[in-house]
């Protein structure tokens, strides 16, 4: 896992020097957000998923997990604003706005979208893959970005104040806000390696089930641990109101319902001798501690 | 002219309902942004440049140029926060975060920008042409809008009180903020026409020129206009220390300045029997009024 991750580091580090051309203020704003610091866990799913599927297009896909890092970063920055959830730490340092002040930070996540678009459309050249394959990955993404994915459910749970709190709310924000764009890690991966309509979906599906059940131990992480392993502000979801799946049926249900749903989602990779990384990925995704 | 808009206006509309599928305050806020509004200069010379290079696929142009215009509409919103250059007026009416708050204004703009890439990425299944054409559209409008463009004359004009106030600078974020995707709207034209390298780097060339002479006009029409006809705030530029053209040559050089830039655009299109609209375009850019 320490291998891949330092292999998604360099890349990223190189897609930055080569597309960032721009004044040095918002180029230093988003490497600071960008390097050194993340789970990496999507771009992990991404790079496993096409190898569990005997993809071919390893650069290319490389470049596809990095375009969803830089997207996931921005909505971390946007995220972080004081106009959203105004949180001062991310990935156990000042959040960007913090660093760089609210201007800036705007404008880096803005930056790091349309970067993640520019990495996404400039994969086909550079790796010599066909352009529908790119143009599908692409179409994936933006899907998973919107308003019916992460930024849908960044709508709602700013604004879920206003809603009756049910679990049933709670799992459509975690289904928008991380299932979509985790899903769509899982799904470009498959998209890179190939994969046929019926087998995308699948890996689609199973997409969706591990992101819920990473959102729900994201939760209950919230609540039990202190800031230094987290990265970030501990507790904070309960003290701004924040509806939250632990706090509706408890910690021990919450990680009952987390660990039924990745073992749904590993079902789907049955019998493929390939899917072993992406099996100890998933399984980490609700064991992890931080 | 009116006629040209109003099938712009249609297809955003019909594209905002077919890909809107969130919340319904976002969608809500986007539509209020996007529809109705502005002069539709982008799309318009998007489409025209098309037509002046004899293309055939005005279907898919429409949609690249109604991407291109969500995409502006994105840099609008998030330019008139309070935390950049907090603008309570725009197209006429309240600036969105004045009529939905910072939030959903950012979020608003997040989506608007996603939903261009998504337009775009989509228009070779919808209109049945070459992904490699939709692929280099899309990395047109990635690169204007990245870092090298759009957001780094941002970042340098909120950043400007750092510098020496110099005709350079000036023009340097013109280029960038203005002038980039000014250029990458005629350039995705010939894009979509199947322009020849030569002709395409013409095209982006003049778009270039033009995008400088739009923003001269911008900012003389920003000293002399009142609130209603500029439908946005004016005199803000200065009272807020903005370096603009005009405050650094006066009035009349800029409006020289402008005519010239415009009569090398227009002189690149010389001797082409279908670029009458689009020359009497480029000429309305700087002798409006508004």
């Amino acid at each position: 896992m320490e291998e891949e991750r330092r292999r998604v580091e360099r890349r990223l580090e190189r897609l930055l020097d080569e597309l960032g051309r721009g004044p040095s203020v918002i180029e230093e704003a988003m490497r600071y957000m960008v390097l050194d610091a993340g789970k990496r866990l999507r771009p992990l799913l991404c790079l496993w998923t096409h190898d569990a599927l005997e993809g071919v297009n390893r650069d290319a896909c490389l470049d596809v997990a990095c375009a969803i890092e830089c997207l996931h970063t921005y909505s971390l920055i946007h995220d972080d604003l004081p106009c959203m959830d105004d949180d001062d730490m991310r990935r156990g340092k000042p959040s960007c706005h913090k660093k760089y002040g609210e201007a800036v930070a705007v404008l880096a996540g803005d930056a790091l979208l349309t970067l993640s678009f520019d990495i996404l459309v400039s994969t086909g050249e550079r790796w010599k893959i066909a352009e529908s394959v790119v143009v599908n990955a692409t179409r994936v993404v933006a899907r998973a970005a919107g308003t019916s994915g992460l930024i849908g459910g960044q709508v709602l749970d700013i604004t879920s104040d206003a809603f009756e709190p049910t679990a049933d709310l709670v799992e459509k924000i975690h289904a928008m806000k991380t299932a979509a764009l985790i899903s769509a890690s899982m799904e470009t991966g498959a998209v890179l390696a190939g994969a046929p309509a019926a087998e995308r979906e699948r890996i689609r599906l199973a997409g969706v089930w591990a992101g819920r059940a990473f959102q729900i131990v994201d939760d209950v992480l919230d609540l039990e641990s202190d800031g230094k392993t987290l990265g970030k502000t501990p507790g904070k979801d309960v003290r701004d109101g924040k509806l939250t799946y632990p706090s509706l049926v408890g910690i021990e249900t919450s990680r009952e319902r987390a660990r039924t749903l990745i073992e749904r989602a590993t079902k789907e990779l049955d019998g493929r001798p390939k899917a072993g990384l992406l099996v100890t990925l998933l399984n980490f995704m609700v064991e992890r501690r931080a």
